[in-house]
């Protein structure tokens, strides 16, 4: 089986145009068949605050109104995915962009309702691969954004770092997938404030050991809990860190295994 | 050669969700390999005052400055692209939203300056069909918002009729093309306030004549032009009235012929 990469990249790179394009041109350097899924960043924020749509908040925690998620669209799906693709297609990488309802590849449903209603937020039931694998070997590079559909019609706002994990499991029946979650930091962190303090190689066991002892906590937990739902479901190699992982020969990183 | 259609729409249908979604349930049940291709509507130039962003006009003519891009790329790649493909999708229709930049489908040069600098605007040069005939033989349907690239990290707003004419004529290599221009009137009329007054051929010929006797002027000229140079460069069939010349046996339309 051929290898695919399966890369994530969230905020920190969206957000800044010199560092993004900087990005794009490693990631068309990377040989082999590959997979881009990108994050929102901030300027959906910013867009929302513009036309003076409030922040939905419930229990404090952020919620997607139908006026959120036509923001969401605009931003990931328009602004965000097609600036990627057409960067993409000037380093030479024939890009696509994707959200889950294009070519029905990724299908969710609106979260069920226990104490809070999440709004048009997506939890992945099923990614279809027929029309991911025939770009992919017609080296055509998928990007996708954080948007899923439900087969109804609705689109829904779904977590990149879970898109990424779902398609890299997914793929895994026809490739040697290995996602990468590139993020701010090296790695995962023994101490938040010591960027040298990477944990390079994190297995169930150590991972439970880690949450107790309140080194892993808060956004991180369901970060990794998506790299061990995908390592393990078969996919080949998970790893968390900056870009450099991909490419740089010594760098440090954190490496999931089962 | 197979048949395939290319069938645009414009805002008469986009910017009404009740007639956007029958549409799409028409354009669904038509057999065989298509292509939507659709315009932009009303929403950006509200999207636009909501944001307080100014329309650039020059001599009369509205300019595609930096900010206006960037509404057009967030509302044509990003809301209605993104609503059509989840629509068609619920309607079993297995669509994948497309911007030129999108496998480099359609390359454009920002439109030279004579006398008006338009901004980005592009003219297109070049269609490629191979990733768009793949996808159609795998019974996909490509839905093209009026946005392409220039291959150098350049996004153009792009007038969504060119891109039918130009994607009926590349796909004409390989398919017997029907064009069909959806608008709110029955066809080009020969009274515009009697919309019972179709005229149901024109040849290149009454073309002409019809412009010196100023029955067809102002914005019909740029369409019909496009009509001309697809029926001239092996397009099948070209056609402009009402959605339901798509599917009524006995409705009037307007057919171009060479």
């Amino acid at each position: 089986m051929k290898t695919l990469k399966v890369i994530k990249i969230g905020g920190n790179i969206i957000d800044n145009d010199r560092v993004l394009s900087m990005f794009l041109k490693v990631f068309t350097e990377l040989k082999g068949p590959k997979i881009l899924v990108h994050g929102g960043g901030k300027f959906a924020t910013r867009l929302a605050e513009k036309m003076n749509i409030p922040i939905s908040m419930v229990e404090g925690r952020r919620i997607t109104d139908a006026a959120t998620l036509e923001i969401i669209t605009m931003v990931y799906a328009g602004k965000i995915n097609k600036s990627i693709v057409a960067q993409l297609q000037k380093y030479q990488c024939n890009a696509i962009g994707f959200t889950g309802a294009d070519g029905n590849t990724i299908v969710s449903h609106k979260r069920i309702v226990k104490t809070i209603d999440y709004g048009f937020v997506g939890d992945i039931d099923a990614v279809n691969t027929t029309v991911i694998s025939a770009l992919i070997e017609a080296e055509v590079t998928p990007v996708f954004c954080a948007i899923t559909h439900n087969e109804k019609g609705q689109l829904l706002n779904t977590n990149a770092d879970t898109i990424a994990s779902e398609l890299a499991i997914a793929l895994s029946n026809d490739y040697n997938v290995e996602l990468y979650y590139c993020f701010e930091k090296k790695g995962v962190l023994r101490d938040v404030e010591d960027d040298n303090s990477v944990i390079e190689l994190i297995d169930s066991e150590y991972y439970e050991k880690l949450k107790l002892e309140h080194i892993i906590y808060e956004g991180m937990i369901p970060k990794l809990d998506n790299c061990f739902h995908a390592i393990n479901a078969n996919v080949k190699k998970v790893c968390i860190g900056k870009v450099e992982m991909l490419f740089q020969q010594n760098s440090r990183y954190t490496t999931i295994q089962k």
